[in-house]
């Protein structure tokens, strides 16, 4: 059901919000109705964290990461970091989230999407040249390159796709390991998931 | 867990995202990179509709809806609607959900609010004078003042509040009907819903 609203211009901004992912028509209709409340001020500042963001936020030419400055990001400037072990994710959302573990004290390459013939995206409109590129002409050897995809069809497609234009170059290649969650119930855990954790069994000593 | 975020600008904007009713920290990092990776003009155009809005819409300084001009909105100023039927509403959400049914041709007067000594929300700080004197003063004399607030407690507590300060004015107040929802089974029904529709009970032929 299309909704009357009493003004364009609060129309005009539900529509905005409802562009957002995730956010339908009720949702944006509260969302505005809650911005038209707020003080200016407070408005005003959301407004411009936004714009800024927008205008300020660069590329790293590396990793693809973001950065705000013009040169490399936060990560590939960072000398504590092993240069020698490059982890490709899908966007910086996997990178926040595998930076948020705290395990990991490599580099990233983000490819800045997966394969997706279904949406479009090929190889050719992901950051994939880049990355056989930086393995190729690195300085110094890359000791691995981890393929941290997601485990969705396009996320593993992605993963084999990688694999197969990696392989020439002779470098270790990884994946992320699949198996239970933590915190999970045998009995609840999928066929799948399981069936996998089975084949792939580590010996005890071994395990992390 | 707080996110380590790559960017302070990345940063401030989900944190403005997470000011939002209902979003969360990690809807709030989505929403973000979203915007992120649109392009500059449609980020512009959801800046611009926000910021419009902030400025250009008025209060009615009769009802208390919103408008885009200095006067009137759009509701006051229409002759086709019965301007001696007056519906009191919470906020303009409520007013857009009536408007919504089409089943109302009267007037509002937005409150602002309800009563919420919680929030420390007093009839004060509502449009409740305003109301009183648009009664008292009206130019045509009112025939009905529908008071639709909410059925929960606070949603009552103004309900009430409103029935004794508008009776000295000797106009005739209605409440909205309450009873089962069109649609509900019995059986699902709450207690008080239904023992309310069983003693609110109308006779067949006036039910609409």
């Amino acid at each position: 059901m299309q909704q009357q609203l009493p003004s364009r211009l609060l129309e005009n901004v539900v529509n905005e919000f409802g562009k957002l992912p995730g956010i339908g028509k009720k949702t944006a209709l509260r969302l505005t109705l809650h911005m038209l409340n707020q003080p200016d001020a407070d408005v005003g500042t959301f407004v411009t964290a936004i714009s800024q963001m927008k205008t300020d936020i660069k590329i790293c030419p590396v990793c693809h990461n973001i950065t705000e400055d013009e040169g490399l990001c936060g990560i590939c400037v960072d000398d504590r970091r092993d240069h020698s072990l490059i982890c490709v994710v899908e966007t910086i959302r996997e990178l926040i989230a595998i930076e948020n573990t705290g395990q990991y004290k490599g580099v990233y390459h983000v490819l800045g999407g997966r394969i997706s013939p279904m949406d479009g995206i090929g190889p050719k409109n992901l950051n994939i040249d880049s990355l056989e590129e930086r393995v190729r002409n690195s300085e110094q050897p890359v000791a691995e390159v981890i393929l941290a995809t997601s485990t969705t069809v396009e996320g593993d497609t992605t993963n084999f796709y990688l694999f197969r234009r990696l392989s020439p170059l002779n470098v270790p290649i990884t994946t992320l390991a699949r198996g239970l969650s933590v915190g999970d119930e045998l009995e609840y855990a999928d066929e799948i998931t399981l069936g996998r954790s089975i084949l792939n069994r580590v010996p005890y000593s071994s395990m992390k």
